[in-house]
């Protein structure tokens, strides 16, 4: 019989291949999106999907089967060693059920979608879409089938984003947001409205970028194992721990659109510059899961570099490089403004408590597209609807309503939920790290996010996909999500920016 | 038996797939040199490494010989598919003399030399690097048996880079070099020397980027299937025809160092613009040798950019960039600083004349290695001595002799001569394309290089690696390579800016 160490150095050697593979991919998206030129698109498309073909090749041969069959069984390996062999054996099982030819009419179909997608956008008219649309619905449903389910097909999509969840979980979650929240809206409403008017003065583009570079610095982000560069939508991307990089945007008259991307994708990146390195492609040398990674990216976007604390040290920093445009804002002022809290159409811009109204409809909708209770002909419908029930916002056009988002195109159901989970998440960790950490605000007054950044390395980054969220979630907070602290969190935060105790 | 057209598709398939890993690897590579923060090295490597293996399987399974064995016998494919199949068996018979353990003894050696190259140069001490070289040498020995070869050795490995080329055709060119060069710099050195001082004042980087963009655009290179980036050392890659980029370097105090870099791989890239789209990633999609690129980027950079009718356009547009710091110097002060011929000490940095001596000495101390003639030991006072003897100047130290050049640590030994060749190639060429051009030069005199370009396209471009170098010559110039061609060119040249007819 075979030593279990020589096994799992077969193993290790498989996947890390396939890793090496797939991280060269992620290399040729991100120049993809950040500098190639228009015309190289057609020669990408193959290069990569090449190297999709072959890392796929390697998870779902079946010597790796046989390799993972026999390492599953051996109880002389490490705790660790345990956990990537379960976690690459439930991969291997789950990317087995699909056929060949299913992953290429998959392919194939989010390719056409998002060039109709595309096309319906420039023409604003949603029809056009619909039928491709109804085609990919077609085949998530399929997908569902190969992947099998308990109780709704949507838990099975639920699953490639976010393992564990299920509609039976995620339907009180959105119950209380649907409960919880407009009552807190309608306060606001009453209340006197924030202005934010100064965020669209003449911000120059490089000081914006240069404060950008200041924040991450200070936040811990590591710029010898990463880089922030231009795209037009902005993300973050990981090589390996010592390559993580994100990108933002700018506009010269929206102060708000720089920073708080660059903030956010920066918080995606800490958690994958924290992980293991010596885990490099292995399970435990990934994130947990979307919603974990959102958490993350919430918690320096919205509790942290949203909040108070943190301005006090960089909004004097701040009126420094932007001494004329900021003349006459006070620090509360800029605070309230960046808080603003108010009903809109399109949810990458939207404030904290409205936003979980654009995922809650999305995710309505998606149950109902899988069930078949609603036809993809009439989404358009549905999602105005819904937009006006929840937000009191009609959208004029599709452009501003349902084909606002890229996810559907690419088959993407079921990921819309990881967003709002990764805010609640994030408002838990906060409170619990608050509770830990009695000098956290302090520090964060005078520029320092060490003890933070500490925690979160500590909590949660080094053990990377070891735990599922809930199970993270208890073991970092005592118990699993609980939507009452971010329900505290919003409270405390907006009736002092409203005065509305 | 299987159709011929269903067998050259699935060749198209493998090779396909295989250039789509190559590309990919060019496309980390690219990054690495341009982009990438210093801590990814180390995951960037192995990435490295597996595409190459990926690829390498691909190309050299028996699965691919069997299919290119049948191929080459099959009369029925068309003239380009023939020559597709032709020079694909020719590349895997040589591919597949070399074991994998000999790959893999070399690909060590190469990143182990480079390590003790950055070291010796740091410490300015040839000895610690000389026994790696000799590891590497030897190995480059065996390369040379593996692959077989007739009369020396050193032809199978320059063969690595020209095809046929061999030391009984280079020996007579570079005692050209030695017989017909020194007398110039004769006369060169009696006359009065031109003055470029001025290229050391301060040149705003971003000025000097933005001419390199003007230059480029009017070169016919085209930004949308590519672009241009910083790097340390320049260099040119390609993804595919349509996505073909440069890179360049900038020195405030010396305008010399950005603008001829740029327009040297523009150079390059023009050529890989202009391989054929439907060739991807075949033979006939790539350039036809070393040689052969290095002819397209030095044609560029100087028969062209160093030529007086290319400044007759651009000089004024430079002088109203830089109105200060080219207020008093004339359009002919410039064009002769900018071809100011002196004996030193650093390849790169050289002019056209001297240029061919340091790749001169490089060729005879190759070969002597490679025969064991030389001891690797001695290399550094061989070196030292052979420039005091041919350019007048003795290295001070090894950073500035032998330590000067990176290719020996990666085992190029048989690629400098292709520097030279590449320019006398060029000059043949030009002379060629000023017969069949009659407006050429009054074209260039008004920034119009739209005839040059596309007589490179039918002429040379479009080929790929339908021929030899020679017999692109021949097609091209209805002879082989004749060394008077460079002789003429560099004789016109210099009489006029020395006065020395």
């Amino acid at each position: 019989m075979q030593h279990s160490a020589d096994l799992y150095t077969s193993y290790l050697d498989l996947v890390q291949k396939a890793a090496d593979i797939q991280y060269a991919s992620a290399v040729l998206e991100w120049d993809q999106e950040v500098y190639m030129p228009a015309k190289g698109f057609k020669q990408r498309g193959r290069q990569l999907a090449t190297l999709a073909a072959q890392a796929h090749d390697l998870l779902t041969s079946d010597k790796y089967g046989a390799l993972l069959q026999e390492l599953v069984q051996r109880d002389d390996l490490r705790l660790q060693q345990r956990a990537n062999v379960k976690l690459s054996h439930e991969d291997y099982e789950k990317n087995r059920r699909l056929p060949s030819s299913f992953i290429e009419d998959i392919t194939r179909q989010s390719s056409q979608s998002f060039n109709t997608w595309i096309t319906a956008r420039t023409e604003n008219d949603y029809r056009t879409y619909a039928s491709e649309l109804k085609k990919m619905i077609a085949l998530k449903k399929q997908q569902a089938e190969y992947y099998g389910y308990e109780q709704h097909p949507y838990n099975a999509l639920l699953n490639d984003y976010e393992k564990g969840a299920t509609v039976r979980l995620l339907d009180p979650v959105f119950a209380m947001v649907r409960e919880n929240l407009p009552p807190i809206l309608q306060k606001i409403s009453e209340a006197k409205q924030v202005d934010n008017g100064f965020f669209h003065r003449e911000f120059a583009k490089d000081k914006q970028w240069d404060f950008s570079i200041d924040v991450l610095k200070k936040m811990g982000y590591d710029f010898d194992a990463g880089r922030q560069d231009y795209a037009e939508h902005p993300f973050t991307t990981s090589f390996s721990s010592k390559d993580v990089r994100i990108t933002t945007r700018v506009d010269e008259h929206n102060f708000a659109s720089l920073l708080w991307s660059s903030i956010h994708e920066g918080g995606h990146a800490l958690y994958e510059q924290g992980l293991p390195e010596h885990e490099y492609g292995l399970p435990l040398g990934s994130a947990a899961s979307l919603a974990i990674h959102e958490s993350q990216s919430r918690l320096w976007e919205n509790c942290v570099g949203r909040g108070t604390h943190f301005w006090k040290y960089f909004y004097p920093v701040l009126q420094r490089s932007f001494a004329e445009q900021l003349a006459d804002v006070t620090e509360s002022a800029f605070y309230k403004g960046m808080n603003r809290v108010s009903s809109s159409l399109i949810r990458t811009e939207a404030d904290e408590v409205t936003y979980h109204f654009h995922v809650m409809i999305r995710y309505e909708i998606e149950k109902a597209l899988i069930t078949g209770e609603l036809d993809p002909n009439d989404i358009s419908g549905a999602w105005n609807d819904m937009y006006e029930q929840y937000l009191g916002v009609r959208p004029a056009d599709d452009k501003t309503g349902v084909l606002q988002d890229v996810h559907w195109c690419h088959g993407s159901f079921g990921y819309f939920p990881t967003y709002s989970l990764g805010s609640f998440y994030a408002a838990q960790f906060m409170e619990e790290a608050e509770r830990q950490l009695p000098e956290l605000y302090s520090d964060v007054e005078q520029g320092e996010f060490g003890k933070l950044l500490h925690w979160l390395r500590e909590n949660i980054h080094q053990y990377g996909r070891m735990y599922t969220s809930e199970e993270l979630c208890t073991k970092v907070t005592g118990k699993g999500l609980d939507f009452t602290c971010f329900m505290r969190y919003i409270r405390n935060k907006y009736n002092v920016i409203y005065n509305i105790v």
